[in-house]
């Protein structure tokens, strides 16, 4: 038997490393390396398109007031028909500031919770709230999360939600047992020019929409201090891969309907060798740093089954501009936010009330700053107009977060589909461990399953949910 | 032995395959498609550095006088000490044309060859031309080339010069027997911005350069009926792959040192699937094309044995604005020529002398125009410079075409390895061929030969030569 294996190893060898003469020689096709997909656990079906009980109140409770927790305090705030239940943090007096937050809202004080590790987990088994909203650094997430469906709980939790293909099932399958909803905060889905552009895009603006890309490209180098006890940076010098894809892949994701008639068969991975960080900790600590995994750059490539491309990029050590390098390329025109924001079409594909200067337009050049004014104002998504009408109630905040928070609460209260669901969360922070495993094997092809386990194709094209007036 | 190998098929299966319960099961770590080498030819070396006998003179003939051609014509008559002593075109009238080039700036008639498929075959036999200039299509370049070179002249020849990998083999053993030059016609190196870009990188401006980006992204839907005989489209619809990858690649090279002090080791490329140019030929013709084998978009990934990497782009078929992508990452800065040309860099390699405006900058955003156009005024090229001079005297022509040409006529004169050599042509080239290895096989890594065959590191860092005064 040992020898059997032996030989065809042996043969395997011939198999892929053959290649005599001039020229290419090749015997088999490679396909991506396999990715499990566990079955479903006897007596569920999935969540797609899941609603609740409509909730005239949504009683929320907070993990997490460090970084981004408290301006989701204060954002909620903002938000009719919320109630502020429970405030959560390691720290007591971040809990306290959050607590002041509401206080000069003219909002009741919530109950604290704080002090413990686990001082979460007591205000997730209350009885009287709706909703967890967590805010921690990447390695708790998922714990929570879970903890949070399992008491029944909805839950919204930051980007990356998930980082390991165990915690990314455990997730799904707890959610598709709780009936709850689960959804990753993926707020770059809601910035102006990408939901402006979505709404182009499903009007057929563009025509097919054939490849896309997205990226967080941030010099986190003045930022790195802020993360308590360093947790960000030594999570990159652990993990290899695009360990923080969500940004780019949210609004990428939606433009290609994904999970809703398309789905991702497999990416590939690329990085540079990493200097940047093990500089900066150099100049910093003066260790000198040699196990430091993360590239300075990672690009990954997906193909989706429909035969469209999306490319994603992270780096967050080079000195470059901010960009989430939003784009698309449909058969009739092209989008592009970063460095600036334009729009290429085909001339077929400009009517005659946006193209005030039609005769000079063609595909070969953005189209004129007043013929893009005229086109975002003509396809402002009605989200956007709606939240103008609400910003001027509850006071101007209509920035990307707040549209975000008053989306979920929206679809809560009215009892909708969210806008992301949990097969979102999954295929948006799968990339983490996917990615690595295509950068260990020298950037073979990573199978991507289709964590919605068969039901990718029963929503056709993906849309937000408004309540019928 | 055929139940032993298809044991070991079994085997292979399993290794490949296997992946059960949740998360991801491996057995052994993918490497990428072998691609051969061939064995150098008994009694031949590399012609890394190559230098010729100077010629005071260069006598040049030239074939293909159809879209690339009469250009190069009326240029080479503006560079000094040249004597164009052929001209060459399947179709006669074409050929009358670039006589009546050469007589309204003042040349004498060259030798006319035309009417026959193998008319350039009898022009290379000449024993008074020094350089057979190649801009026909892509199909007989390779064939073109090899004729040259087997006739004992220097070649510089049009991109791509060779689309398979028999014919980068071909030229690169038949120019190391000859010991002749055999330049490719690569333009773009020579753009104003991205020559810049090279000194500042070359001065270490960028630090060390970790990643850089090129592509092709010209909507050619309105171009394609220039090319006789549709040879063009023709080709795009019988091939996969980045059939037109050399803008891109060649200054992307020129940065990363390859072949200098740095290699490709392997590649992979996605593509979406083919829409625009069917839908193109369905438009034109009525024709419904189901075999259209060049995706509208096509990208690849190429990972370097120093560990840095660079991205290409193919598409000529979507409305977008034209675009070569040119861009590069290093530890201490950033450059991006589209859509807008901008740096970024580290407040560290600002000195006194360029940074007007010092306190206000910060690598996060590019740097103010002013600063740049200081940049740029600084780091201006050397090749750059002297053209300014002999522009003067020539008449003015002084784009990236007149620059090339001068420049691979100055290195003959004065006896200097060219810009651009064999393996550069060997290695911008072979994307075609590769990238369709890879898209083939699902994205799949593809190894990357080394065209030099073990000398890739005996030159440390691109320069260009110049002439001792």
């Amino acid at each position: 038997m040992k020898r059997l294996f032996q030989f065809s190893l042996f043969l395997l060898g011939i198999l892929l490393l053959s290649g005599c003469g001039s020229g290419v020689k090749q015997e088999q096709i490679r396909i991506p390396i396999a990715v499990a997909t566990p079955e479903r656990p006897a007596g569920q079906s999935d969540v797609i398109g899941l609603v609740t009980e409509p909730l005239e109140v949504v009683r929320v409770g907070f993990i997490g007031l460090g970084m981004r927790g408290p301006g989701a305090v204060s954002r909620f705030t903002h938000i009719p028909g919320v109630e502020i239940k429970a405030l959560c943090d390691l720290h007591e007096d971040r809990v306290e500031k959050s607590q002041e937050r509401l206080e000069k809202a003219g909002f009741p004080r919530a109950t604290s919770y704080s002090g413990s590790e686990y001082a979460w987990k007591e205000m997730c088994e209350r009885e009287d709230i709706d909703l967890i909203y967590i805010c921690t650094d990447w390695k708790r997430h998922a714990e929570m999360i879970l903890y949070a469906l399992n008491n029944n709980k909805h839950v919204a939790c930051e980007v990356p939600a998930a980082m390991t293909m165990e915690e990314i099932w455990d997730i799904i399958n707890t959610a598709e047992r709780t009936r709850k909803h689960c959804m990753m905060l993926e707020n770059c889905v809601y910035d102006f020019f990408e939901l402006t552009t979505l709404n182009m895009a499903q009007q057929g603006v563009f025509g097919e929409i054939l490849h896309v890309e997205g990226a967080y490209i941030h010099d986190l180098r003045d930022f790195w201090d802020a993360y308590e006890g360093n947790w960000r940076l030594e999570w990159n010098r652990k993990h290899r891969g695009d360990v923080y894809a969500t940004h780019g892949m949210g609004p990428a994701c939606q433009l290609l309907d994904i999970h809703r008639g398309d789905k991702m068969n497999y990416l590939v991975s690329m990085d540079t060798k990493a200097v940047g960080s093990p500089e900066y900790i150099r100049e910093k600590t003066g260790e000198v740093v040699t196990d430091f995994r993360n590239g300075d750059h990672t690009l990954t490539l997906i193909r989706t089954e429909k035969g469209k491309t999306i490319q994603i990029q992270h780096n967050v050590t080079s000195p470059r501009p901010y960009s989430r390098m939003y784009q698309l390329t449909g058969t009739k025109g092209f989008a592009n936010k970063y460095p600036i924001q334009g729009y290429a079409l085909d001339a077929s594909q400009m009517d005659s009330d946006v193209a005030l200067n039609h005769e000079n337009l063609n595909a070969h050049r953005f189209v004129p700053e007043e013929v893009k004014a005229a086109l975002m104002d003509k396809y402002k998504h009605p989200i956007h107009r709606e939240l103008e009408e609400t910003a001027k109630k509850v006071g101007g905040h209509g920035g990307m977060d707040f549209i975000m928070d008053y989306r979920l609460v929206y679809c809560l209260q009215n009892g909708l589909p969210l806008d992301m669901d949990v097969y979102d969360l999954a295929e948006w922070s799968c990339l983490a461990p996917l990615t690595a495993l295509s950068l260990e094997n020298n950037s073979a092809p990573v199978e991507i399953p289709d964590f919605t386990r068969g039901s990718w194709n029963k929503i056709k094209g993906y849309r937000h949910a408004f309540a019928t007036p």
